[in-house]
């Protein structure tokens, strides 16, 4: 296993500063690492850990100034460079067996492709489709007409409701729901009736999404994740949303009913959306925002409501001093009422 | 499929101005209905997608003034009307077959009713009981003693934990919990000490629960959630509380223990309840708000803490204007002192 | 069933002020307490519903003054003897029967304890290891190389994933999710790659988890959930996180990736912590607080974002003023211009 730095500065792709024929035994974060194995410094600012860490080599930026004591490897994107090398250490491991276990129920009419693997206790619907080399775990059940593309994965105890339908090589973690139904009641006469959701899910090619997220199918028509997206664990999707390419979405997020996200946002933890906005490319969501009005994009906001996140440090930094204010305004009034007497007295 | 629209205003229960010969083919939202299909728009405020849609036919308010360049239906509640429609072009399919699947556990002295649907690796305890025509999807688990009542959905892998209550019409969506533990422990000598959860959880008729929700069971007594209560996904309730009846509560809303929340409410998406309060009929909660203190009831409260929706919004206001408040209060300051000085100048 | 009140007295270990010789029936909360049933008292400040209740008999704090017109038992923790009450009343039943259900799964080398119980088609992996007397529910999933203590009870369908280890005595309730990856992803040419998470997930002895709870593996080495943790439903633990010991977290509370709880804290409902930050021993974190910077301990923050919370309580108290203060502000404007006018004229 063990590995010499050369090689690892080869696979990479970063340029080698030091002895190429030292061995490294494996990888670790930069307050971790022991000696023999190599870590990395994605940003300047953690550069302050330099001078701690005991690994036997270095992943860093390629613009980084300095000298380093210890053989280093520089690299344009060192994150990605030690996401290599994390894969060379750590080859992923089958999650189960390949084949159809003898206890997954198959509906009919449900095509399979080749070179998969279906764990204990699967359910499958009828009508349904799974893709060439997808891994369904134990305890996932699939609704009728379901369709899951190729090379996917689908963590044990994930439920995809009936008719959804994956793209190719979408990861969902375990406990995750796709295409439940949409929360829509029409009010008549102070009791609320069930509006059937008879839409659906799609989600796209390169999707990953963490475990127990809810995503709803839409009342009509679909609500959609599009390709490359990434979200996190315990997200709230509601019907008939859309969420653009390359966006990544942290833990606990919650987006209202047929809210439209854009390409390449970054929405932090437990922000929540209104329903019926359009936010748009590009756009950064401070955590725990709760984003009530439509975002051109370009930008970032936070704060409840959120507002450009310039204004929001503004308006957080004046709060702090408001109890101060509040005694400043008191006394100016003390100072008014004094110079109003006076000016009396000398009329 | 296709009907005449003579029909659909029938069965809407709505007053057609139009011709009742022409054919629908579907239902679909107004930004997205093709020709052929019919659409509604719920609220005046949504008039302006009037002009852009390609639907062939509109169910609108009966009090909306304007004429129309296409049919339209005129119903008192054209979203409850247009449920009928949805229902009529997308009859509900059954989500599995009736019968118990061969592979479902059923423990001793398990009650089950008459034309009921157990799917595969459904776990149903000892002592339980199911109603008449109740459908328990694939990977249910019901602990000992649970009982469900009539014409219930249990979507797959929904837990009901021992002992709970549900009464009839009840839908659970997939990965819902009913039942866990409440959160109790007594501190002593610096450890917390488990308060064993002997209560239960009683839901009744006609509630409606999303996906991956938690409702814990009493510590003694019951948590309850009462008829025609809809709730969405990720919610937490938890041990001893009530909520009413006809009362909607968005996704990701937590509700601490022992809270009680009155009639017909309308509780936003995210908010969050402290323990040991109540919250009166209709009220209203913002999303995202956090309700510290009781409410009385017929009124609407927000933010955090919450308080009347009205003051909020003037505090939210104010607070946008701070930044420029805490300028001016300066340039007060600079001028009183200036008019301090030149009043000492004059004496 | 019924219980004299001086043997419930030897059993709390409290101190009896009343007739032993009484029949007790059982225990209730003191506002459901029914004649017959004894409750308890666990703080003066709900010492107003002493006049209502029906019980029979009271658990008080010792220190509790006044006298009492019914039979008290005088506790120095007036809460964990009346958990020791229920318990004797309620004394815990098994959830499942003993044993190994048949349609549950094993797989190769794994080894499994005496005396327990694993449920009906539960799926336990390769070169796991279930120590003795735990109880694994029906559905529950063990992902290869899991490791689960002695005296554990995973609730129905809770996964473990790979390689995650539990200690002795560590409850799970349903559908929690132990090791599903982390959030992490190397952005390169406008795209997110996925980093492998191959660290894992440590739960040492007497955790208590509840339901839909999601604790993410590491990315490299741990996320470790310390001794006599409690945590609640629906939270969620980002890769590489530690919990200190003894600590309690409330639902719904999110810890984004690589920040550190101390010991002995107390952290409210739907709180959210920024990743990389040390939050010391013995902090209280009020609910829905947003923690974005390092707390240094023995304190309580709140807020958004979280300070002192004595602090926020002058700010929510001043932004309470702050519409009024506006109008203030305005008025001595005018009477300030006044004043320059006046003096003005004078001069």
């Amino acid at each position: 296993v063990p590995l010499r730095l050369g090689d690892i500065a080869e696979i990479t792709g970063g340029v080698l500063a030091g002895d190429p024929s030292i061995f490294i035994t494996g990888v670790a974060k930069i307050e971790e690492a022991r000696p023999g194995e190599i870590t990395f410094l994605a940003n300047h600012k953690y550069a302050k850990h330099l001078g701690e860490t005991r690994a036997s080599a270095l992943i860093v930026p390629d613009d980084m100034p300095g000298n380093f004591d210890k053989p280093v490897i520089r690299s344009k994107n060192p994150y990605l460079a030690f996401m290599k090398a994390v894969v060379v250490f750590h080859p992923p491991k089958p999650l189960i067996e390949k084949g159809i276990h003898s206890t997954a129920v198959i509906g009919e009419n449900t095509e399979l492709g080749t070179e998969l693997s279906i764990g204990a206790y699967a359910v499958i619907g009828r009508r349904c489709r799974i893709g060439h080399r997808t891994i369904v775990m134990p305890g996932v059940i699939l609704g009728d007409g379901a369709m899951v593309g190729d090379d996917c994965v689908l963590h044990a105890n994930v439920c995809l409701r009936e008719g959804v339908v994956l793209g190719n090589r979408v990861i969902l973690h375990n406990g995750t729901v796709v295409g439940s139904d949409g929360f829509g009641f029409a009010l008549d006469g102070g009791k609320y009736h069930k509006i059937p959701q008879v839409g659906t899910v799609v989600i796209e090619d390169d999707v990953e999404i963490g475990s127990n997220t809810s995503i709803d199918r839409a009342t009509l028509g679909e609500t959609r994740i599009k390709r490359g997206t990434k979200m996190d664990n315990l997200i709230q999707i509601a019907h008939n949303c859309s969420v653009g390419e390359d966006t990544v979405i942290a833990a606990q997020v919650g987006i209202a009913g047929s809210t439209v996200i854009g390409n390449n946002c970054r929405i932090g933890g437990q922000a929540g959306f209104a329903g019926h906005i359009k936010v748009g490319d590009n756009t950064t969501v401070g955590g725990g925002s709760g984003v009530l009005r439509p975002v051109s994009g370009n930008t970032m906001v936070s704060g409840f409501p959120a507002r450009p996140h310039r204004d929001e440090l503004h308006v957080q930094a004046a709060m702090h001093k408001l109890p101060e204010l509040l005694k400043e305004l008191k006394q100016l009034k003390e100072r008014i009422q004094k110079l109003e007497q006076e000016l009396k007295k000398e009329c």
